[in-house]
């Protein structure tokens, strides 16, 4: 007969291996995590890459969102965090000439630290793919290849998005 | 000489009329009063009309959120607010093989009430044009309109979008 003490072991392990799913992300190569609760972040823009068929929503943390909101994003402020959420596209189901988000492919994040990312032009990178959000790249070098992209818009802080006209 | 009071009405009059852009929001022509906060809602999907070049970021309130996230949409549950924010497109400045955001069309909101908005299937249209939020529409039943073109998706609740795909 096992003891309670054993008993109330299995059903913690039990209760863990429920909710991994969920906790289990692993870091990116170069040690970044993955910021929680992005979802919930506000919208800054979105755009559609028709040289590879994807649409694009991009959040800020409330760093980012208050840079953006008064025009503060050149350079962004310390601890901004910028992430974009990637889908495939495809006709929108009832509506043919919308195009709308299908597949989720990847969410990846731009976060501020002129220290911290010297290394990165000041910006550390780091994407997670799928559902399943499997970290990208191989060793802790992966973001030079996000520099590398990134540099043509240098004298805008490497930072693509143009923060979408509200009222 | 100016009475103290004078003085403070007179200062009162000016911080008001400061403010006014923001606050002086007129109601839809059905009575529907702009949700405030909205652009601080959190993101459901994104969409691209090709048919007439526009951009749309829908967000939802936390009701419409969290029935999205728990695929309880049809119907959606009282409460839920649906709002699109739509642009013009351009060419993204910087890889002008994405498309962007550009002027701000208007935001459009879809508020579920069976028993509060009956008589335009369960939903309350409203629409407010521009950065200056000028309500969309000449008289209270403007938004027939609204039901006639979203009857196709009747069988959806009457709503054209389905959530993203998000981990």
């Amino acid at each position: 007969m096992k003891s309670p003490i054993l008993n109330q072991l299995a059903l913690l392990l039990f209760c863990s291996s429920m909710f991994s799913p969920v906790l289990a992300v692993d870091n990116a190569p170069n040690g970044i995590k993955l910021p929680s609760e992005y979802k919930d972040w506000r919208v800054i823009s979105q755009s559609h890459r028709i040289d590879n068929n994807t649409l694009r929503t991009i959040l800020g943390n409330d760093i980012a969102i208050e840079a953006a909101r008064s025009n503060n994003t050149n350079p962004w402020p310390k601890g901004s965090i910028l992430a974009k959420l990637v889908w495939k596209q495809a006709p929108e189901q009832h509506w043919p000439s919308a195009i709308a988000p299908e597949k989720f492919v990847h969410a990846e994040f731009m976060i501020k630290n002129d220290n911290k990312y010297n290394s990165t032009g000041g910006w550390g990178y780091a994407r997670w793919l799928g559902l399943d959000q499997k970290p990208y790249g191989t060793d802790k070098d992966f973001a030079q290849e996000c520099v590398a992209c990134h540099t043509p818009v240098k004298d805008n802080d490497y930072v693509f998005t143009k923060p979408a006209e509200m009222p």
